[in-house]
């Protein structure tokens, strides 16, 4: 579909321009009005103390998934509360985090995503978060 | 004083072992009992599209200043929780994140955290959070 | 189904056992495995300052849907946390409030809930919420 | 002094045009820019299945405590977002919750809330939570 085409090179171009995004090697997988979902490949200096994903990436995943799926929709967002449930040790190869807007104001935006591993077949969710967003105007 | 000089020597070197606070260049500069101190130099690749600190590094100061409070009472913790609120856009040359307990309790730590910019004489604080921690045992 | 039927019967008579609930005028109208319905018939004096629902009952309807939701399951349990979104003036005649496990772990238990107005063909939704609880043992 | 005075006159006045607070039998007891504080009797009806404060009540009063520390500066104020911490049983024989704002904006005010039981002077702290508020305009 040509929509979803265009919010994921949408989202794509937003991400070349984070210098943190491109440093983590984010990827945007799929997109559409409202919903956006990104890929993580794993590497050794994400992990925290005990080598499991460390919280800040944890959060820093859920926090662009929310972020990116209100991008589908609106221009100029910014976080003024971000909040994340930490379920089990996040240890995978690859991360999955699939965001999408619970609601749409017209100064907020709420937002709620989640975190899997892998094996997106068995949908072991890692971690869930919610983001509040301001809307530029 | 030997308690503080410790607690850091404890926390310095449980940051050691984290390859994330390794990549970020993560100090710790200050700890006593249920408290810590960060700070960490600004770098670009820690940006956001508009180039303030991203949202994942914010909440990943947060979480690290909680935890970090709490080790150097307890042993090995494991987040459940956070939350941030983002007051302004985090820009600085330099951040500094002081995290404290809130409530020890057996099985669940409580923790809070404020993040301020160079200037810790005015003290502009750029973010605050909260962490529930798991005690071990 | 015995199953349901047995998970309403016991949320009931929980329910019962809480004065505030009880002042309420809290129904119990559903409940499976690791879900449950409340409902709440709006009366003035459940008013904040513009006649909305206070944000405190709708907190009250968040927790309870998901204690009720981990009581389905478990045997006691305490909040430890909970969390509310909201996305509207709470008007209605009728509040649905629906809550779910999502994390069902051996010490704590995370659960989120939806607060609905009357009709609950259009599921306008007024509120959201989260609620981490803690295990008895 | 007489803007303490005022504040405090101005969140009565408020007060009392909430009947849910009416009924809660709700006190303001003290108040100056930007802070705020509330004191409830105990009554059996406020209990959960324990007999503990029921944790809606509980929300309820750092709900209150924050839009009432709000309300000492700007308008009408609406809760976006709410977030309780339950450190421990809430029993006592009085609740005295202390609210204040930690970051006013001009769309947001974020606020802070701590509740104690009786005993002032020991400060034991039975819950905490923030509230994010939206301005009228």
């Amino acid at each position: 579909m040509i929509e979803a085409e265009s919010a994921l090179e949408k989202l794509r171009s937003i991400s070349k321009t984070s210098a943190f995004n491109q440093w983590l090697g984010l990827e945007v997988t799929a997109a559409s009005e409202g919903r956006a979902e990104l890929q993580l490949a794993w590497r050794r200096e994400f992990g925290q103390y005990s080598g499991f994903l460390h919280a800040g990436i944890v959060g820093a995943l859920i926090d662009t998934a929310c972020g990116f799926a209100a991008a589908t929709i609106t221009v100029e967002v910014l976080a003024a509360h971000n909040s994340v449930n930490f379920f089990r040790p996040a240890v995978a190869t690859r991360f999955i985090a699939q965001g999408k807007i619970l609601k749409l104001g017209k100064r907020q935006i709420f937002c709620s995503a989640e975190l899997y591993g892998d094996s997106v077949a068995d949908k072991r969710l890692l971690a869930s978060g919610e983001v509040i967003l301001m809307t530029g105007s």
